[in-house]
């Protein structure tokens, strides 16, 4: 069983005394309630909505910037995943999360799957997520728009996750009244279908006239939501077996990963 | 703009005579009320719930049994699709769906990810789903388990498809309060991340007690739903724009098939 906060913020674009203290504040709220796993939203460190690659510049961290110390010296047994606009040793830029562990950032992943005017900003990863071997699970990182590529989930799903966590930035998009947004259905979906958890860690407030969806969610293996942020800041709290990810059958003749036919899809 | 009409029947096993007038009942319905596209369930004529194959053989139906053409004399300019138990003319026993014009079946799928016991009884099919150009659009064909493929639905989606037809039997699975059915998400999450829609036909009532789940849908190209036929024998009934589908950008820099990053699946 694993205790997973999302921290849904709402970061100041360019602020990053601000915004690393309210990534300071979150880590540690969330760490006091039990979480394990602690994730936080898309480029939290930075805000979104760059005008250009030069703003976009100034507010990146590099991967041994000193913020990442501070932050892992909060986190005690637990770990957290944040993206994080990075300053790459090549001098590019990418929209990255690190996964932070007490004893310093483990792992940077790079979005491979960049959203719109991103393209503009960003250049795109060229290594799938990983799927680390953690203390608290084994746990796949994407970022975003990643999550609407089952190419990419399937295959997080094969090699052993048993959880998918993605910081986001969720664009406001219209949807019928009642429903869940549609980035929640493809994370309920994606967990159904591979029996994993799916943990998005959205943000809030509007930014340069972008709404922002605000659907942080945990879902559960079986593709039910075990928790929600809720408009505005705040964090969802959900307790996952991540034990039951293991076994992909869902009856004696159902096999979710077994029953692919990989002879036929080419 | 084509009009789906899917009809949520409450087929009796092995009643061969009764299934069929049910059937052509709901397609002269369906055509009456202007439908260019009319979806049946899985194994309408047959029901589902078979003891063994020797059951399953005795209510199977030939490509060139009598009751197609008979089906096929009520539809006019209309396309149905429809599932069945097939006797394949090498003896084996199939879950297929018919694609019936009013010249006579144009297409037999069967169905390649095979559920639960079905593997006892019928034999997977070993041909990938076929988009068939129509004058009511580009329809692919599939088979209830086959949509938790996305692999398969993203296949046809690449292929050209506007719209998924998929004859369903969803046994009833426990669900939250106020959500939606999984398989009924999963159908969303698919019309939503290939920009296709989906016209998925489930059954009602229950059968040797198992209960289904009445789920029939019919997904628009944003994957919202525009039509369900609610709990009980109905139909559900939606006018699709499908030329969207043709269009897969959601932003000038976003492109739903494009994005894909085909070098780093693998």
């Amino acid at each position: 069983m694993a205790r997973i906060g999302c921290c849904q913020l709402d970061p100041v674009l360019g602020d990053l005394p601000g915004n690393e203290a309210r990534i300071s504040a979150a880590i540690s709220d969330a760490v006091s309630a039990g979480a394990d796993v602690v994730v936080l939203p898309e480029l939290a460190t930075s805000g979104y909505m760059f005008a250009d690659a030069a703003e976009a510049r100034v507010a990146a961290l590099a991967e041994d910037s000193p913020q990442f110390a501070r932050w892992c010296a909060l986190l005690g047994d637990s770990i957290a995943v944040l993206g994080f606009c990075e300053l790459g040793t090549d001098g590019r830029l990418y929209n990255s999360a690190a996964v932070l562990q007490s004893g310093g950032v483990t792992s940077v992943y790079r979005k491979t799957h960049l959203w719109d005017r991103e393209k503009l900003i960003f250049t795109s990863g060229e290594q799938l997520p990983p799927v680390l071997e953690t203390r608290h699970g084994a746990l796949a990182v994407m970022v975003c728009y990643d999550l609407e590529f089952a190419e990419l989930t399937r295959q997080v799903a094969v090699a052993g996750a048993e959880m998918i966590l993605a910081p986001v930035n969720w664009p406001q998009f219209p949807r019928p009244a009642g429903e869940h947004p549609g980035e929640v259905i493809t994370a309920m979906s994606t967990a159904r279908l591979n029996r994993l958890a799916v943990a998005a860690c959205d943000r809030a407030g509007v930014e340069r006239g972008q709404a922002w969806t605000g659907g942080t969610v945990i879902v559960d293996p079986d593709g039910w939501i075990a928790a929600e942020a809720g408009p505005g800041v705040g964090t969802a709290v959900a307790d996952i077996d991540l034990a039951r990810t293991h076994d992909k059958k869902l009856t004696e003749h159902v096999d979710l990963l077994a029953d692919r036919r990989l002879d036929l899809y080419g």
